[in-house]
């Protein structure tokens, strides 16, 4: 069972990793240096700990104990106690859905492990922004995709706003980061998949003929400005489009990956 | 020619629409009842006042005059230029895309009106959360819907944060908000639109067989957390479903809509 432990001085300094987290780059620096990351609300703190994450230590006013006791009771990491004008006094905002957890990252696995039973893969190039990325994996976990892959610059799928867009689907959703950014298409293609690159280009293909037929997929989407590299582009399999009306620039990323792993999903 | 005004205090009264721009509650009462909406950035504001909206005034520093002339041009309204550091003062955050707009409301027309020649409308239930609404008007454009109905307690379509999402499709989709909630599915029946409601219920259809051969139809997106009320699921001509893997709860409103209207625009 974890220790309870109330808190009455905002400043103690077992809150360390609670504090400032509307700062984002001071939290950056600081989860990726402790290796930590925070989850919010009951079901994404219980997610986090299902999935095998291991608690450092847990923030909540009284009344959200009861309802994390299960979680809790299989831990015995501290569990720091106090009022809701403490708890935002700490963190800087106030806090909705009411328990924190700081949790252990687990080191990720590398590609090769991640798409080796995989049929249906997502492979995002420099999606920095956090909401983009956890939206993204929740459209790949809701449509049955098996991982995702992240070239070195993507935004951090563990970063609060990030979890919290995926609803969970980050904790379950195997993932890793591309270390060689430059042969990252070839490498999959060598590894059995038909990479294809959603892009505007004049030469791309609806995604619904794209994808037809295709046995092992690797889905690649680009940035939210300038999308996929003229590298990626070049050395994909194929470039897809996703048809839309005339006159009109773009999808958002978001919504671009869910209709392009919905066509995905049945080809 | 918009007439430029020096401006040196953040207190200067001529401000009054730029004000506290991050305060959401505040902003709310005061676009509505002044009857206004502020555009943000050069593309946005030009794009504002390209589909008809009057300016009521422009805030930008002297560096992005140039890029905007010939929008500047096109109005008597002022054009207050002042220092980055003074705008931000008065607006509360740091304005990235340099300039701002603000412009008279063009008075929404009637549902009716909205739906007399389109094929394909989305209908919005108490979608609260304004990128959402912004996300998916974009979907909804690029999919080539014609029209968006806005059940009357869903977030406004004109607030900064949906203009900046929708990248400007708010402008040029044409949009109503329905006065009577308790028939709008009747009433859309009656205007020979096929009602499709998006839901998990467990009579739901497969979204691709619920669009086939429908002539007209009008997808039914509901509220970020509950979906749509059970008034308007009964009183739909159908229910459906995007099909989703085993143990996930459902899609973002955002993402179920770009996929929804990426299906019914292939009916």
């Amino acid at each position: 069972m974890a220790t309870l432990i109330e808190i009455t001085d905002a400043g103690d300094p077992r809150l360390g990793d609670y504090r400032d987290l509307r700062d984002v780059q001071l939290r950056k620096s600081l989860e990726s240096e402790h290796g930590l990351f925070l989850a919010e609300g009951e079901k994404v703190v219980r997610r986090a700990v299902e999935s095998g994450h291991a608690p450092r230590s847990f923030l909540m006013a009284p009344r959200w104990i009861e309802g994390l006791k299960d979680v809790l009771h299989t831990t015995d990491a501290p569990c720091y106690v106090l009022s809701e004008e403490l708890a935002e006094e700490v963190t800087g905002f106030h806090v909705h859905r009411g328990a924190l957890a700081s949790l252990h990252r687990i080191p990720t696995p590398p590609v090769a492990e991640v798409i080796q039973n995989a049929r249906s893969v997502l492979v995002l190039e420099d999606v920095v922004d956090h909401t983009n990325v956890g939206a993204i994996f929740r459209s790949g976990a809701a449509m049955g995709f098996d991982a995702v892959l992240l070239s070195p610059r993507c935004a951090d799928p563990l970063y609060r706003r990030s979890i919290k867009v995926a609803m969970g689907a980050v904790f379950t959703m195997p993932w890793a980061r591309i270390e060689d950014w430059y042969d990252a298409m070839p490498h999959l293609s060598e590894a059995g998949f038909t990479t294809i690159a959603l892009t505007l280009a004049d030469d791309a293909t609806p995604i619904e003929e794209a994808v037809a037929g295709v046995d092992k997929v690797a889905l690649v989407l680009g940035s939210e400005g300038p999308g996929i590299s003229e590298r990626w582009q070049r050395s994909a399999d194929k470039r897809a489009i996703i048809p839309m009306a005339e006159g009109i620039d773009s999808l958002n990323v978001a919504a671009a990956s869910a209709v392009a792993c919905y066509v995905a999903a049945r080809r």
